[in-house]
């Protein structure tokens, strides 16, 4: 088998150059692939987890929803069991905004273990990225909307990660979401 | 020992949070990340390296010269073996340009090998870069002259990896550049 290294760094550098042109929603207009590298980082660093199936499915997590990715390059390049992942965690952008939010609170409980791992890996980035700084165009209202919203969601992805989960209830409980 | 996983992630991500306000100089403004990515890449991809204190100096090999990080962080968060190369690759940026671009070519024989590495990959990354794009601000003679600046730099890291220097040659041979 291939060793680690070049599969890692090819996932990496895959993600980084797709997600080249594209910004988060801070003010400082943070590169985008800041999250996916983010989201890899507390799997391995706070879940504790090194199956690389799971790191390369959170650096990719984001190629095919936001960028001109397709499945097949993921199959292609890393293989059918991380684009099986990557193909769970994507939203159905056909679909409207409020649909898709409620496909990831219905979907959530029968997701692939590794799914869920990288889903709440997701949730904790974003609300941390919430908690850090306001996006340019939302309110103090639609902030609130969100961490509720994810609560729903993470309501479904229990019972796979003690650490996250503990870490994402924290967040919910200072913002008085129940759990 | 700790696995690579979390080592690399932790490498990958200490860069992209200490890069995220910088911008390459092409029109697009890429991400600074996506370099010491790609320059990893190269080393894992093209020059068929896996030892982890090369591809970790790669990834954090601008961090110095370019943010506010330093040495006594990287040897914190990465060990004195991965700091000292990457001390080695850090241009002192209190000298004028002129000095620094000469120091290059004055110190590229006593580099380490490691080192060496890391500098053919950068150098590779920056050649193709300016291959496929001028930055914002440069004239065509400029770029010419980084050419051949960068084939000085390059003759004194020869005999270090042959796929490397080869995609080098490849690049200087085709700007009328001797090698
Ligand atoms: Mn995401
Ligand atoms: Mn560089």
């Amino acid at each position: 088998m291939e060793p680690l290294m070049p599969q890692m760094m090819r996932a990496v550098n895959f993600a980084a150059v797709k997600h080249k042109m594209q910004r988060r929603k801070d003010m400082e207009e943070t590169p985008y692939i800041n999250h996916p590298i983010g989201v890899a980082y507390i799997l391995t660093e706070e879940g504790d987890i090194t199956d690389p199936v799971v790191i390369k499915a959170a650096l990719l997590h984001d190629t095919i929803e936001d960028t001109d990715t397709s499945l097949e390059e993921i199959k292609k390049n890393f293989g059918e069991k991380v684009a099986a992942v990557v193909a769970e965690v994507t939203d159905d952008k056909s679909k409207p905004s409020a649909q898709r939010k409620q496909a990831q609170i219905d979907h959530a409980p029968y997701a692939s273990h590794e799914a869920k791992l990288v889903k709440l890996a997701d949730k904790l980035y974003n609300l941390r990225d919430l908690k850090r700084t306001t996006p340019t165009d939302w309110s103090e209202e639609r902030v609130q909307q969100y961490f509720v919203w994810a609560s729903k969601v993470v309501h479904g992805l229990r019972g796979t990660n003690k650490m996250l989960e503990q870490k994402l209830d924290e967040l919910f409980q200072a913002r008085n979401v129940k759990v």
